[in-house]
């Protein structure tokens, strides 16, 4: 049961184990490249890869991965993420903390829609091959239609109302939809990528606009959905990418704001007075002197202050 | 549609509403008292307990509120939370930052056990009401341990394990669960609260213990849950009520860690290195020259440095 | 130069090493004290305390720290740090993420004058020993505010321009101040507390108020620094303690607007928008075909699509 | 002084104001591009550059840039903050929560060499442009040592004891710094960088490693401000653009841990314990009977528990 010296040390050695870098003095391999032959010679997208997925990627999926992580860096400050950042360095924190608290608030409702869609079409995708349309042929629109349809109705019953990745509460139709789906049907064009994904995508759109009478377009969540499903990444890592894109706003309006000034910033000019919904004042009442000694503490034998406001206020 | 200037301030205003606290130039109100009476005549429990209820606890309450404050501050570098405050320092985080990057962690898995026992013993109460065993008369053990036996049954189909609450990694007795337990009782004979948790509580030890050699006792997590239950809050503010006390521990070790100084502290001594388990040193391949110029971008042309290592490593 | 796995383990142990918890099965010790001693026999103050400075304070020294505790819990939804918990939360984060992205931002600027008052407090405190004004003896106003004109004056040249602790922009008296004040010259009278700070803090409002035609009165700050002064924390914990303070009200504002719902809140209505101050509409060039290869990435030999706002805006 | 509704809205109009990003329904711009004509068009470096900077980069520079980010993103889980991501994930973090959590400590000692060592640099640009050595003619790199000597040594006086950017205390010659610098001397040699701050480094070396047996070399740091010196940012965008680096490991850690699981996982294997360095095992004291009262609090009449250890280790 008592573990040697030495069972010890390769423990303590196994609870850090990693397949992404192997670092020695003066030699550092990522993925079992060295790294001085990456630098330079690997653009950034094709390194995101490596580092989450193991192998390089070809040049037309580092494209395709490069267009979604050039779409989704901003959306404003009406964004919580961005107004975060925004305040927390009117606050004195540094960049690196003020990109920590805005990254922390992209979770599952502010960040999470990317992942759900790809959930949701991978959803789509076994549907289809359980009822005989598997990858290895091109998928027709009909029937990838019709899975959807049953997919949706499933996920509807669940509880979920608003299909993740179509609709946007501001814009009627999103511009970065149409432009990211295009560039997967290039490369679609091209055999590099299968499609499937953006069949499946529009398959969505068709199926919940039905009966409808103003069609609920395909948002960024949703092309980013396709491209990252085209791509074979985990729906987990839907999110994780978009962090990295959206990261470059944050970090982006954390700079603005440092050079704008500003000190304590809240969510309004302070010449708007937020609403108080609660109590009306009211005087704390006196400790029982009847056996609840441990109401109020040690000072409460002290004479209450009286409340300074009521004549003012009377 | 278009609204007035009058109507946007109105929405502006109403945008942030609060019950808890109003303010005015001099006076400060929390939930209507004035704030100048609460200072020195409560406790921080009995503060605690206005902020997150609305209204001040009876002395009792506030008592046993503040030992589960007490019992759970800390429980050494081991924990996550603890060893991510201690590190946080040594990167050149303040106290505000080491306690956020520490907090955040208290999720789910580090931080939920109480929430999630807490919500098992809503279920129990809720089935015993159910079968007419409400809050109103008292519980007898037999009836706890049977509706306890039946959700616990219905949990486990739904792919939960191991009780929240019970059971402990490190200590075969946990020695903080029966001391607080201990507390419940005798506020329980006292009549200041109804003690049906404490049943509740104790019967889940029984009820997951049954046919097993050695028993699985309640621990810190279950014990505060009956507290928190006892006392009338939320699930998710056993969770909440729990990181006001371990952020008494993770500044503590971030102050200590201050004090002791050390520089990018990782968590291991570098002595030991960690165990690299991925693909072997091997060269990046140069670009194909036929029609993929976009593989590796600009500077490929240049020649590729040789892995320097390679004469060295043969 | 090779170390043996008995060192190692040594090492790796000592990486790890605390004066402030002791853990072994079935028993955890804080500071010394069996935790099971401590429950339901300590208050929460009277723990905290224990867990920064190593021993147990006395009752008084304890209901100090208790009425600062209690006095900073919240200052509204115009505070960033109650904003940012407020929104975290309609972007899904659970409590503890919400609580760690708010605390994160009382850094320097947000939660820091407390910790900086409590330092220019230090170096009066110094100046006044070194001109014969020790501790040993009671100090006299007039000496304390001359060492407070001496300092100050040093800090302003140093480019500090308003006092921290000093002041409000939006309380012209801040009602905490003086209550809090009060609690100090009471335990003064009775011998607990030196009552040193206290006249230094006075002294410092009289001096940064001469020639003034109003009087820039001690704030929240600049009274909680008094307490905390008196009470021997380092100026570090001040900032630390109302961390502990005003998470309470972090966690109260998180769960109301958990009650309240809402997604993705902005800082404000999305009715008011934001103002844009940047360049107007352009088109990207295309890329100049001369030997600039790289300027654009693989897709840019595709059409640019037009801006298929033009009509509409023409 | 009071203000109208009209003033109101344009107030808080005001209060969030921005140069980076115009949004309307159906149209996006970034600084002053529509978003569609830059997906697909640009690499994700060009948007970085576009974002932090206003206007678009050269091919060149984006692609120096584009060195930097792939050079940076990991150095192991015996990093802090790789360590921290991988442990937030087994507390029950998504991928966003991990990731906030370990950005966060990217801090001044963790993740500020870069960001120091450009404030170096720039101090040794202005101490040679002061000494008629300015921007404008090639720089000498006689003048260059000569000037590196001065600002150095100013530094050394103010208490900087090592130089941001220079040393590895695990690396005797980084191999990411030698491959930067001729990547730099590329572009330098093509005229499309200056060459200034990439003479100024070598500079620092020489003079920091003066009188020394051995030299003390560039490492990662050093090389990615000169890097973001020649490239025109500002030493707090040195720190910024690191996190975009970093966080890509963060993440990939984060991911590979996701998949390797594990739960409340520690610095250490819990094989091997921290070390205790406390005060002994103690009996917390009775409270003292006489006017003390509130020394413990409302339980503190019940019987203290003895301490169940006591005869364990007797």
């Amino acid at each position: 049961m008592t573990q040697s010296p030495e069972e010890l040390v390769e423990a303590a050695q196994n609870w850090w184990s990693t397949d992404i870098i192997d670092i020695h003095p003066g030699k550092i391999g990522v993925r079992g490249y060295p790294i001085e032959q990456l630098i330079g010679r690997i653009s950034f997208p094709q390194m995101i890869w490596l580092m989450l997925r193991g192998e390089l990627p070809s040049a037309d999926q580092a494209s395709l991965l490069e267009a979604a992580l050039v779409a989704s860096v901003d959306h404003g400050p009406h964004a919580p993420s961005i107004a975060i950042s925004r305040m927390s360095v009117t606050c004195g924190l540094p960049l690196n903390g003020a990109m920590a608290s805005a990254i922390n608030v992209l979770d599952d409702v502010h960040g999470g829609a990317g992942q759900q869609c790809m959930e949701l079409y991978r959803d789509i995708d076994a549907e289809l091959t359980e009822h005989g349309h598997g990858p290895d042929a091109p998928l027709a629109e009909a029937d990838a239609v019709a899975a959807a349809s049953t997919v949706w109705a499933r996920w509807n019953e669940r509880g979920v109302k608003y299909a993740p990745g179509f609709g946007h509460r501001f814009h009627p139709l999103d511009p970065r939809a149409p432009r990211l789906l295009g560039l997967v049907d290039d490369l679609a064009a091209k055999g590099e990528v299968s499609g499937r994904f953006a069949t499946i995508g529009r398959a969505v759109e068709e199926a919940i606009s039905a009966g409808r009478s103003r069609r609920v377009p395909m948002n960024i969540d949703g092309a980013t959905a396709v491209i990252y499903s085209e791509l074979g990444f985990a729906p987990e890592l839907g999110r994780g990418i978009f962090i990295l894109s959206r990261s470059v706003g944050i970090l982006a309006h954390a700079w603005e704001q440092t050079n704008q000034g500003g000190r304590i910033k809240g969510p309004m000019t302070p010449k708007i007075p937020y609403r108080y919904t609660g109590e009306p004042r009211r005087d704390l009442p006196d400790a029982d002197p009847s056996g609840t000694e441990g109401r109020f503490f040690s000072f409460h034998s002290a004479a209450a202050p009286s409340d300074p406001t009521d004549t003012e206020s009377a």
